[in-house]
Parts: C-alpha cells; sequence; structure tokens
C-alpha cells in the first residue's frame, strides 16, 4: 500500500504525533513516504530510516530536504527552479492543531492533493467540545450535559460536585481536571484556560462504563472496528499518553450483549454519515442508564485506532477507494458578461 | 488605509466577489494592493488601473504577475529564486466557497499572513444553514424550524406549505426557491440539489419583516452600523445580485423602535463575541411576533455592508488594530526525551 505519513503540527500534541507516526510505520513496513511538519510551518520530507523520536528532538530534521505543497502536489526547490516529488497519496497522522482543527484539511484540499483523514467542516465540529455536542443532538446522539465558559466569565456558584473541566478546543488530556468542589473551582479553571480560552464543565460521573468504536466509510459503505472498553489510567501521564499513541497490537474486543454492541454501531453511523467521509474516526461512548452517550470523537485517532481492527491494511485499502472527490466549480463569466451587455460596455 | 483586497475565489459567487472588490477600489481610493484568486486556485496581483469587470471575464488577468503564499507573505518567483511582496493586511472578499468556508482562513493563518476576515471555525458555523442554527440556539438566538434533507434521502410527505428550500451550502441565492404544494417539491429539491447534496427547508412565510444588521468588534468593543430594512427583490437575479454587491452610496436607516433596536443589537453580540472576531459581518434576522430570528449570518457580506456604515474607512481602521492573535504553541520535545530517558536511550 502506497501512502505518505504525514506527522507533527503546531499543537501540544505535537510529539504524540511523532510517536503515532512512528507506530504506523512499524505496522506498515511498505509505507516510504514521512512528511513532518515542525512547529514553525515547514514542511521536510523525512528519509525512512530517520523515523525514530531522537531526529525530532535533537532538530536534526532541519537538515533533511524542506518541501513544500502547491497545486497537486509537494515540490522542492532545485538549483534553478522546482520540482514535484509525485508522493502517495497523504495520511493525515496530525492529532490535535492543524490535523484536527481543519487547517490541513483546508490547506490538503486548496492545493488538490488527496488525503486521508477529516475535511475542514468535520474537523471544526470535532475539535470543539460544545460544537460536536450540538452536532450529535443535531443527529440525535445524547451527550452529558454541559456548560461553557470563556475566560472572561464570571466563576460559577451553582454548580453541583463533582465535575470535569476540559479546555474546549484540545485533542488530548491536558488541562483536564476533576473539581469535587467549589474551593477548588478557581484554580481548575485557571490551569484549563491557560489552553483554550473557552472551557466545558460536565458532571464527572465516577465509574462510567466507556467504550471505543472506530469505523470508516470504505468502498461497500460503513465498516466498524470491534469495540474496546478503555482501561482506566493508571499510568502517569506521559506514560500513558506514550503508550496510548504508540499502540500496535491488538486490544482486548469488549464483552458486551449484541444489543450494545448494534446501539454504538448505530450510533457511530448518525454520527458519520455526510460528516467524515474521508477519514477513519474512533468516537468514545459512555453508557448510562443503558443508554449510549457520545464523549468524544477523534477524527485522527492515536495511530489511528490500528488495534482496533483485526486487519487495519485492507481497513485503509477500502477507505483509500472511497475518499470524497473535490467539488468542480467551473466559472463561465456569464454574470459579468450580462452586466458589460446590460452597461452597454 | 493600508489594505490588500483578496477577491475571486473557487465559488459560485466568484464573479459577485469581482463586482464587490470593484466596489470597494471605488469607495477606498488609497488602496492600491489587489490579489486575485482564480477558479483554478492561482493567486495573480492585480494593478489598480486594471480593476475592472472586463479583465476578468476576458481572462486577461492571466497575463498579470502570479503570486503565491508561503510563511509569513505572498512572494513572487524571480530569476533565480524568488523575493516578498510585503503586501498590507489582506482584506478577505471572497464570498461564497474558499473565503467564506474556511479554506482561505487556513490557508492564511497557516502562513502567519494577517488579514480581515471570519477565522476558520466562525466560516464552517456560519457557511452551513443548519449548523448555524445550532449554533444560534446556542447563544440563545432563535430561528425558524427547519428540516434538513440529504440527496437521497426520502422525498417528505408531510410538510405544511409554503415552504422555502435552500442548498445548504451556498452564500448567494442561487438554487433558492419557494414551493407552495407537494407536486412541486420534487423539482425543487431537484434543483437545489445541483448545488449541495445536502438542504434546509424552512416554512416561508409570505411578507415576513426583515433587518440587516452589520458590525464588528474593533478598538473599543463591538461597533455596529445602522440597521436597514433590505427591499424587497424586484429586479432580475442578475441585476438584483449586481446591485446589491456593488452598492457604495448609503442606505436608509430603518424607521424601528429603540427596543427593537437594541433587541437587534443584543442578539447581535451574542453571535458576535468569541467567535466572529476578526471579521465585519452582516447579520440578517426576521422579526415574527415581536421576536428576532437570526436568518442567516454573513461573515464577508457583499462589499462588505459599507453602505450601512456613515463611517466605513474609519470601521476598517478600527477593526484592524483589534485583529485576533495567533496562537504561540512552542514544541520543547520534553515528552520525547521522557520517553527516551524511560527507553534508556
Amino acid at each position: 500500500m502506497n501512502l505518505c505519513l504525514l506527522f507533527g503540527g503546531k499543537s501540544y500534541e505535537h510529539e504524540i504525533s511523532i510517536v503515532s507516526a512512528i507506530a504506523l510505520k512499524k505496522l506498515l513496513p511498505k509505507i516510504k513516504h514521512f512528511v513532518f511538519l515542525d512547529s514553525n510551518h515547514n514542511f521536510y520530507l523525512i528519509p525512512k530510516e530517520q523515523m525514530q523520536s531522537k531526529f525530532f528532538s535533537t532538530k536534526s530534521y532541519e537538515k533533511t530536504q524542506k518541501i513544500y505543497p502547491k497545486k497537486d502536489g509537494f515540490y522542492t526547490r532545485t538549483l534553478f527552479g522546482e520540482k514535484p516529488l509525485n508522493l502517495p497519496v497523504i495520511l493525515n497522522l496530525i492529532h490535535g492543531g492543524d490535523g484536527e482543527d481543519g487547517t490541513l484539511a483546508s490547506l490538503l484540499d486548496f492545493y488538490g492533493i488527496p488525503y486521508i483523514g477529516p475535511r475542514n467542516p468535520a474537523c471544526v465540529l470535532s475539535y470543539d467540545k460544545e460544537l460536536i455536542k450540538g452536532f450529535a443532538a443535531s443527529r440525535g446522539v445524547k451527550c452529558l450535559a454541559h456548560r461553557v465558559l470563556y475566560r472572561n466569565d464570571l466563576v460559577p456558584s451553582d454548580l453541583e460536585f463533582p465535575i470535569i473541566i476540559k479546555p474546549a478546543r484540545l485533542g488530548s488530556s491536558l488541562g483536564i481536571q476533576v473539581v469535587e468542589s467549589q474551593e477548588n473551582l478557581q484554580y481548575a479553571l485557571d490551569s484549563a484556560f491557560e489552553y483554550d480560552e473557552k472551557v466545558i464543565i460536565e458532571p464527572f460521573i465516577e465509574g462510567i462504563k466507556e467504550y471505543n468504536l472506530a469505523g470508516f466509510k470504505g468502498k461497500d459503505g460503513i465498516q466498524f472496528s470491534f469495540i474496546e472498553e478503555p482501561e482506566k489510567s493508571k499510568f502517569l501521564d506521559f506514560e500513558k499518553k506514550y503508550l496510548d499513541f504508540s499502540r500496535t497490537s491488538n486490544a482486548k474486543e469488549a464483552e458486551i450483549s449484541d444489543a450494545l454492541k448494534q446501539a454504538l454501531q448505530e450510533s457511530f453511523t448518525r454520527l458519520y454519515n455526510n460528516a467524515f467521509e474521508g477519514a477513519l474516526i474512533r468516537c468514545d461512548f459512555f453508557i448510562k442508564d443503558n443508554d449510549c452517550y457520545l464523549n468524544e470523537i477523534n477524527p485522527v485517532p492515536g495511530s489511528l485506532a490500528n488495534y482496533l481492527f483485526t486487519d487495519f491494511k485492507s481497513a485503509l485499502e477500502s477507505l483509500l477507494l472511497a475518499l470524497p472527490k473535490p467539488s468542480d466549480i467551473k466559472v463561465d463569466y456569464a454574470l459579468l458578461h450580462q452586466i458589460q451587455f446590460a452597461k452597454g460596455k
């Protein structure tokens, strides 16, 4: 399978994206092309043998070939001009900013560069924890109650604790805190506001059941992964992140009833259709009183949730055959001709 | 005032954007820089004296200087390399696709090029007539009831006529139709689906009062235009469009009560704050049973709604001083260093 991994990005999840890309390189040894976006928004073509974390953390990547996107593909400068690189289809592996906020989707679509990944509107909706709730509601999928606060809003005094506070637009667990009482609220809000000027407050439900389901629309319609009940965190923050994003061996399938499995798949379908085409996404659900609630959608999940698929390679191949077609708009200047004619010019 | 008008775009409103730019050139004679984006996504620097509709409709623009965006600005190729153009702040005047769907906002933000115009999330929300209703609801602003149909959905048989059918993601009046009865529904839907695979159906209320209010966040907070009651269309489609987008003389202020004026301004503020910063937008409202309803938000209104401001030039100057700052994210590779240390490498 011929793909080009795009990773890095100007984002709090820059490093996690590197970890993701290294994991996928191991899992899909036939992939030969790797494009790194550094935090200054420069693109580099990384030789396969350099795909190791040290190559990036020591900034050795800066000595490799600088490239840039333009119409129909990436290019590199030559002595007297430039030449196209003819890279294969891009696989967007940039988590958080740039990759999940729609910036790169817009850029790639603008230049007509084909890619696997969420399109701009899908990014904007899933990147913001308030917007995704509105979107889910419009598709008939429930979410937990929530409240939105902006940086300069008054600290609310009418909350029922415990609550969980999350920066509204951040893919990772940074800035997320459980708050048990009013006394700790201000500090927790301050910490969350370090990452975003908008914060979401939800009830924190101890021990709530969580299930993760990935999937995509392939050549034969929507294809689901198996469902995992994620392990509750028992690691240090950085270890947990590393382990989450570097997973390459299959997860354990959750032991759930057929009815629950069907309910999760139906919710996934409602959310995916006419919104996430072109992407392999992971939906994280809660189960409360036997009802499905959407927690969040990861439109570029860590290591592309490969560990949830029994045949990840075939999954990507099927997705590749079902990428959305760019819109075809032709301008014929009929209106301007009419105006000129009407004005007698 | 030093600004660079960006207009054109790959969009059904490409020509209207040219009309808009020509209108603003007349209104703001000190503007010297004009960048045209053609429907093939090539950028051209247009000499001021060529800013006439024929220059574009005859494709003479193709002989002018081709330019391209990269880090911190637009560049042009030279014999042995390239050189920066040092253009002033961009004024996004691209209506519809590219300009209002978030593509160019993403592009300009990615390259760190400052601009007046809606940011990517604001674009995605206001470009989709379903999403903007959800957004308005979350801000406590009412909208008319609606129904969403996708191209392959069954034709509904339970509608109350008359209805109005609109392609969900199109800035202009293209594909919009009033339908009086079930017999004409299929044809109207087919016409709308020519422009978008998603269509919005709303009740059509004959003679409903409409009011337009523009505004922006400037250096001293939100600044409103005066309010206009738009004339109901009595022109041919192309004439009306041309007249709408080429307006440069002040509109007539609507004669409304202070209470209504306040209600409209309050709705505007709720919609604008923490969403449309950086843009001068026009909100189109309905009044029904003495209540404000949002009809739509134009985040890049025709000729930038200059005709609603008594001092348009000062308005732009104030907006220029209040453009959103790009986020500053630094990557220090702490996580990768931790991982390497933990692994003993």
